[in-house]
C-alpha cells in the first residue's frame, strides 16, 4: 500500500459495515480483514486516529479503541513519537526472523506452563527469612556444605512431605537437590551404579527430563498416557526397563490424574521387575477440585523415589528442591553423586524457616484461592473464543489443554503469539516424536487476570492467521 | 592407675625434677611424661587442684595452670561438675572410636585448608545486597533462569576479572556456575563431547577435581609438581592427554607458583597438541608478599579455561563461582551440559550487586591485612614450636606446608588431631597414591588469630604422642 492516502481511499479500503454491533468493534473488524487479505501489508502506517475519524465520520474514541484492540492483538504495532503500523506479514523469511527476534523479547502474555505467579512472589517474608538465616547461622554453617543438604532444612521437609503429601518417611532419606531436573539426575545416575540402564517415561512428556536422564547415562523409552495417566500396561515386564518416572498427582502436559486401579498396578509392576518408580512431584499442591492426591512413595517406599521443588510454588529463580530416595538406595545416590553439592546453605536455612513460620502453607493456601479463581476465568474466556475448542487437563496444577479442530496449524499460530509477546506452547513440543497436533499447552500461572482477555483475543488471532495445515 | 591417690603416690609417680624451669611447666612436663609412658591411663582423674597443690607443696595456681596446658594440648579433658581426666591412651580400638565420634564433633581449632575466615564473613552487607537484589529484582528475574547465568552478573565478573585477574575477555565467555568442581564438571564435559579422553592433574592436588573429572568422563592422569609449580615437561607431547589442570598463581596444595618459564612452555604444550589448560585460581586474590600474579588465561584465551569462586573469600555456603571458556569452546560448555542450571538467581543478583558497590573488593583488603598477619604469627609459633621443621609455600593463599622430619608419623598425628578438636590436613590426602609423608597441609583462613598458640601446641602433642613410623 502506498503513502499518503485520501480521506476517500481510505473510507474504501476499510469496508465498515454499517449497523452490525458498536462502531469501534466494527472498524476492528474492517481492518482486520484488510490485513489478512493483504490489503495492508507489513510496516504499513494506519492514519493518526483525529484522520481516520475524521475521515469516517466517528469519534477519534472509536478509532483509538479499535486501534488498541488490534496492538493487543498483534496486527498492529503502536510506538511512543512514530505511527501506528501494521505487524503482520505473510512473508515467510521476514517472519521468522523477527519471530527469533521476538522469542528474545520481554513476554507480554506469559500463557506457558511452567511458571507461577511470579507477582506474587512473596518478596518482603523471603528477604525476612533471608535476613533472619544469615544472622542465625552458626559460624558452622557457613562452612563446606552438607552435600546431601543441610540437616535443618531436611528435617523440616520431612515433617511437610508427611504431612501435606503424606509421604512415608520411616524408611526413606531427604536429599536437598537443585530442583527436579537435578534431582532426576541424581536418582538416574544412582540407577546408572546399581545397573539399571534403561528408564521408561511418558509420551508426552517434560522433554527437560529426558535430557536428563539421558546426560546421567540411561537409555529411554517413551509409553504413552492417556485419560487415566501412564499406560502402565504397556511398560515392558521383561527386558532392561526396570524404571519409570511418573506423574502422579498430575501429569505433565496431558492433567490427568494416575487412576487408583493403575497405581497399584505400577507399583506391582516396580516389584516385578525388581525396580523403581520415580514419582515427578512438580505441582501437586495446586488441586482445586477436592484435596491433593496422596503421593505413591507412601504406597511402597522401597520402590518409589519422590522429586519435588519450589519452583512451581515460588520461583525457579531460588533453585531448591527435594528428593526421597528408599532407604536401601540413599547410599548409592550419594555415591553415584560424588560432586553434586546441595543448593547454597543460606537459601537451604531461609526455606527451613519459610516453612517453620508457617509463611509456605500460607503462601499456598492464597496461591490455591488465586489460582481457582485464574483457571475459572481462563476456561470460560476460551470456551467463547473458541467455541470450536475443547478444553481438558484436571482442575489442578497451573496449565491446561485446549483441543483445537484437527487440522488446525498450532504449531505456527505458537510462532506467531511469540513474535507478538503471546508465550504458550503446543502439545507437539512435548511428544516424543513431535508430530503434528492441534492441541496447545496453556499455562496460567503467570499472567495477570485481567490480562486473560486480551491474551486470549491475541491468541484467537494467531489461530485465525495462520492458514490450517490441510 | 588405682582410684583414691595418697599424697605420698601423687608425688612419687609424678617425677616432678626439682629446678628446671617454672614449677607449672615442670608439673605439666612430668603429668605428660606419666601419661605417654601409662602410669596414667585414659579416663584416669588427676586430684582437684587444691589436693595436688599441698602434696606438693606448691601453689594451686601451678596446678591449675599445669593443667590448662595440658587441657589445651589434649592429654586432659575438664569437665564441668567432674574431675579431671586423661584423655589420651595407647589402646588403639579405643582410640579409633573416639577418633571417628570425633569427627562429627565440632571443630575447636580449624587448621585445615580450604576456608576463608568464616568469623568475617561480612553479614550485614551480604544480607543488605540480597535484600536490594529481591527488591529490585524485575518479575522476570524470577523466571527460569539463564542457565548460563544472569547476564548482571556476566557482565559485572567480566569486568572484574579483566581488572583484578588480568583476564582476556575480547574472545571468551563468562558462565556463572556453583563453583569450582561445578565449573570443571561443565569443562571437562564439553572436552568430551570435542574427543578429548584423557586430562593430565596435578600430584598431589585437590582430589575432588579428579573425581570431578572422572565423573564427568574423563580418564585422568597424574603430573608431579616441584618447586616451579607443575613439571610441564611431564606432559606427554603425544596421545590422548590434550588437558591438564593447573593451580598457576599458587598450586594446591604444595603452595608453589608455575614460574614464567613454564607458564610459557604450557601454553606451547596446548598449542603443540592442539588442546587446553584449565586453570584453577581457586585462592589467587591472596598475595601477601607482592601484588597477585596474573591469570594464564590472558596469555592464550583460546586455550585456557579459567575457574574461580567466592568458596575462598566469602563462604563455600555461597555456591557462587564462574567459568571463562574459549569463544570457539563455548558453545560445547553449553551443549555438553544439557540440563545444568545456574545457581538461584536472587544469589546472584546480589553478588552482582556487592561487587558492584566495591564491597568485595574492600572485603578482600580487609581479608589480605588480616591473614598476612595471621600467616606471620602462624609461621612464627610452628617455628618456635617444631624447630626440626620447615615450612614451605609462598606467602600467598590461605594455607602453607610444615615439613617435620623422616618418619614422623603425621597421618596418625592427624587422627589424633582431629579426636581432640584439631583440623589440619597430612600431604598424602592429596597425592595420587598416598603414601606416607611426614608433611603437614595446614590451613589459616578460619582459625582465630587468639587460636594459634593453643592449637599449635596441640599439634605438638599430636606429634610427639604418636610413635614415629620407623
Amino acid at each position: 500500500m502506498a503513502e499518503s492516502q485520501t480521506n476517500f481511499a481510505w473510507a474504501t479500503l476499510l469496508e465498515v459495515e454499517p449497523g452490525n454491533g458498536p462502531r469501534h468493534v466494527r472498524l476492528a473488524r474492517a481492518l482486520r480483514a484488510a490485513i489478512r487479505d493483504g490489503r495492508l501489508a507489513e510496516g504499513d502506517a494506519v492514519p493518526p486516529s483525529r484522520t481516520l475519524a475524521e475521515e469516517l465520520g466517528c469519534s477519534r474514541w472509536v478509532v483509538t479503541e479499535a486501534y488498541s484492540q488490534l496492538v493487543a492483538e498483534g496486527y498492529l504495532a503502536a510506538q511512543v513519537g512514530s505511527a501506528t503500523r501494521v505487524a503482520w506479514t505473510t512473508d515467510g523469511a521476514v517472519a521468522q526472523r523477527r519471530e527469533a527476534r521476538a522469542r528474545s523479547q520481554p513476554v507480554r502474555y506469559d500463557l506457558a506452563p511452567g511458571l507461577p505467579d511470579l507477582r506474587a512472589f512473596p518478596r518482603r517474608r523471603w528477604t525476612e527469612t533471608v535476613r533472619a538465616a544469615i544472622s542465625e547461622a552458626v559460624r558452622h554453617d557457613l562452612g563446606l556444605p552438607d552435600p546431601a543438604g543441610h540437616h535443618a532444612l531436611r528435617q523440616i521437609l520431612s515433617e511437610y512431605l508427611k504431612r501435606s503429601r503424606a509421604a512415608d518417611l520411616r524408611a526413606a532419606t531427604v536429599t536437598v537437590c537443585a530442583g527436579i531436573t537435578d534431582g532426576l539426575v541424581r536418582v538416574c545416575r544412582a540407577l546408572r551404579s546399581t545397573g539399571i540402564t534403561d528408564l521408561a517415561v511418558e509420551d508426552p512428556g517434560w522433554s527437560r527430563l529426558r535430557e536428563a536422564a539421558r546426560s546421567a547415562g540411561l537409555r529411554v523409552h517413551p509409553v504413552p498416557v492417556d485419560a487415566d495417566g501412564l499406560r502402565v500396561g504397556e511398560l515392558p515386564s521383561r527386558g532392561p526397563v526396570r524404571a519409570t518416572v511418573v506423574g502422579a498427582a498430575h501429569q505433565f502436559p496431558t492433567g490427568t490424574v494416575l487412576s487408583p486401579a493403575r497405581r497399584n498396578e505400577l507399583v506391582r509392576w516396580a516389584r516385578t521387575v525388581d525396580g523403581y518408580v520415580i514419582e515427578d512431584d512438580y505441582d501437586a499442591e495446586f488441586r482445586y477440585d477436592s484435596r491433593p492426591v496422596a503421593v505413591m512413595q507412601g504406597m511402597d517406599p522401597g520402590r518409589v523415589f519422590l522429586l519435588g521443588s519450589v519452583s512451581k510454588t515460588l520461583s525457579p529463580a531460588l533453585g531448591l528442591g527435594w528428593l526421597i530416595a528408599p532407604g536401601a538406595m540413599s547410599a548409592a545416590v550419594r555415591s553415584a553423586n560424588p560432586v553434586a553439592s546441595a543448593p547454597p546453605v543460606l537459601d537451604q536455612l531461609a526455606l527451613a524457616s519459610f516453612i517453620d513460620r508457617g509463611w509456605y502453607d500460607r503462601h499456598l493456601r492464597a496461591a490455591r484461592r488465586r489460582f481457582r479463581v485464574r483457571r475459572d476465568l481462563l476456561v470460560e474466556t476460551l470456551a467463547r473464543r473458541f467455541p470450536q475448542g475443547h478444553i481438558a487437563g484436571t482442575a489442578a496444577g497451573l496449565h491446561l489443554l485446549l483441543h483445537l479442530p484437527a487440522g488446525t496449524d498450532t504449531a505456527s499460530a505458537v510462532r506467531f503469539a511469540a513474535a507478538r509477546g503471546l508465550r504458550l506452547m503446543d502439545l507437539s513440543a512435548y511428544q516424543w516424536k513431535g508430530h503434528a497436533t492441534s492441541t496447545l499447552v496453556i499455562g496460567y500461572g503467570n499472567i495477570a487476570d485481567a490480562d486473560i482477555p486480551a491474551a486470549v483475543d491475541l491468541l484467537r488471532t494467531a489461530v485465525e492467521l495462520r492458514p490450517s495445515r490441510a
